[in-house]
């Protein structure tokens, strides 16, 4: 039911990551265990949910990566348990799986960082697990990353990819989520990889700009996760990018990590429709971004919008939860281009008819001016519909 | 499909009030605008919704009420249509209700309070309405409370009413509300009546603290809207209480107003079940207050209670997303008696068997317990279904 999202045709290697993929988590003949495996040398940033009770692997990740230079040289990614809430035993387990696959590629378990996504309060099966890593270290290959895409996925019913080439180099990435899904991380795992050598400060400077216009700019039910992560790689096999090349670069990434943000969304759990909201003229990004978020996760707007109703009363119901920092008599807001409120009330000239005809597609944009200032946010999101309600009233299979 | 509810048998008069309901709304044939008239001398003390867009009636019940001393004699309280986000028009016609009904009761258009409920962004049909008022004023009887719970209705499914005696006085109170129910009022109207003879400031202190404890800790959606208000009126026919008695009937209108609180909740928009977080141990009443809200307003909580299902993952989840103010690792959380969360993991005699048990009946207990503080908060929200997906994906009928 994903909105106009397919599985990519291929997804290109980035020279100096390989991959490999295979079942060792769920007994249900599907691939949930993931090793990417990164040449010496290479560069990783990463960021993590802002839930106050981090999984295990968070918790892992956060250490190896507070060391001065940490040299990273492979992630394990597992689905179908987060391994979180799970204690000191957790913590234990994704130690343990961090020296098993440090040992099978001869570096050190502070080089290996651990992911997981599922079902929380759950342990991991550590014996089949475990030799999941064996297989998948014996099986390292370049050309891995669409296994890879489809390995990590949970309620997500389309594997994510997206690939460029930008300055003379590859960027490929992979993603998955489906619910969960608000700013500040998501039950989202993302991980892209250049080839292109990039200083570990710049890397990290990189991530944190685009993260915020893309993985934290799509909200599907407002609820955050405990296992969030985006990881960028750069491996460095193809060298350093000169000025013009980073430029062209950075925004090659972007454009990849906003590839698999909106993918998020357009597969969201149930979605029927996308939805893009635009919110302008704040005197802060706080602002703006709060009247979106406001708009994205009233249930209200979003039966609406999966009914196609324009029942746009809704709307400013919403607008009037948002908080302060506007003035309610100033606010505007366009369905596509169609005029709904003005001036904070219905706008004279409206009618309904034409608003309908835009709910009824399924890519819906709501544009709304709050003032005279200079503040833009954009947030993505999707409609609640039956499909949400039956997907997470059985989800744990 | 409302959790254990049935209209009241009977809603006995309160004597100085005096109501009555007909159809002047909605071409529908069923009641939906009525007036509540009052013995003069009668205190009226309202709150209203924090929403930054409030309707018209309002704007114009918060003008009425700024007065010295107002001498409020009557409401008019019109289901299906909220004017709100209406404008100068909509303040114009919510002004033409208050004369209209002024010159029927003989009084000034300042001594009336006009109420609206229902669809946002609409026009009142001002001629079918005014006549509504003019057969409303000719049949005011005592007994018509019952009739009156019917016609402030909008997708509530039970008309809502209480009713006590306490410390010798009558307390009858009716109410409507069943979406876009949040603290800080909902599309909730409640109006209460006791006739007993209470100063004006001890009444509005009554009712804000009434309010913090009834209507503010009801949850259904998280979305709150344009036209909330809660009246507690004190007509004063039957004299003023002695001190012993003025406790008993302040408890009594406590009672009264739970009741209703908790009615909406029951015939929350496609409510299976009565959730009661009780969050205790906090440093103070917002931290408890905010961890209760994050559990209630959490899609993925809300969609597993309905169904029923153990994944009590995301109530650890939901927990990580309430803030600061407690320490993630003192967190202890109970289904019932059963022991889910202990130190902020999985409790280690956790049997999920009895949980399930606890989670399939339609009145579930949370408890949680977030450190040594003495706050305490209670929250009552419902499951999220696919009930309220189709009522919502519709309602506008």
């Amino acid at each position: 039911m994903a909105v106009n999202l397919t599985e990519p045709a291929a997804l290109p290697p980035v020279a100096g990551a390989r991959l490999a993929a295979t079942c060792a988590v769920k007994a249900r003949r599907r691939d949930d265990l993931t090793v990417m495996e990164f040449a010496p040398g290479a560069q990783v940033a990463a960021v993590f949910t802002q839930n106050r009770f981090p999984a295990a692997p968070v918790i892992v990740c956060r250490k190896h990566l507070s060391a001065a230079a940490p040299q990273i040289r492979a992630l394990a990614i597992n689905a179908g348990i987060a391994n979180a809430g799970t204690a000191g035993a957790g913590l234990r387990d994704a130690e343990k799986s961090c020296a098993e696959l440090a040992k099978l590629l001869n570096c050190k378990p502070a080089q290996i960082l651990p992911f997981s996504t599922g079902v929380i309060m759950e342990r991991l099966p550590m014996p089949r697990y475990l030799a999941g890593l064996r297989r998948c270290a014996a099986n390292l290959r370049a050309d891995n990353w669409l296994p890879a895409a489809r390995a990590i996925m949970t309620t997500d019913t389309v594997a994510k990819g997206a690939h460029c080439r930008a300055g003379g180099y590859a960027v490929t990435g992979i993603a998955k989520g489906s619910g969960m899904i608000h700013p500040n991380m998501a039950t989202m795992l993302a991980f892209v990889a250049t080839d292109a050598k990039i200083p570990a400060a710049m890397l990290r400077r990189w991530q944190r700009d685009i993260c915020r216009d893309t993985f934290n700019a799509v909200s599907v039910d407002g609820d955050t996760s405990t296992n969030d992560s985006f990881v960028l790689i750069a491996t460095g096999a193809a060298g350093a990018p000169g000025k013009t090349a980073a430029a062209a670069l950075r925004r090659g990434i972007a454009k990849v990590c906003e590839t698999l943000a909106e993918a998020i969304v357009r597969d969201g759990e149930g979605a029927g429709k996308l939805v893009t909201i635009t919110v302008r003229g704040g005197k802060t990004f706080a602002v703006c971004r709060r009247v979106a978020e406001t708009l994205a996760r009233s249930p209200l707007v979003k039966t609406a919008l999966a009914a196609g109703d324009a029942n746009v009363g809704r709307l400013l119901m919403a607008l009037g939860n948002a908080g302060g920092g506007f003035a309610p008599e100033a606010v505007n807001l366009q369905i596509g281009k169609v005029a709904v409120i003005k001036n904070g009330a219905l706008a004279p000239a409206y009618k309904e008819s034409r608003a309908a005809a835009l709910l009824a597609k399924d890519e819906i944009f709501i544009s709304v001016q709050i003032g005279g200032g200079a503040a833009t946010a954009v947030l993505k999101t999707c409609d609640l519909t039956r499909g949400y309600i039956d997907i997470n009233a059985a989800y744990r299979s």
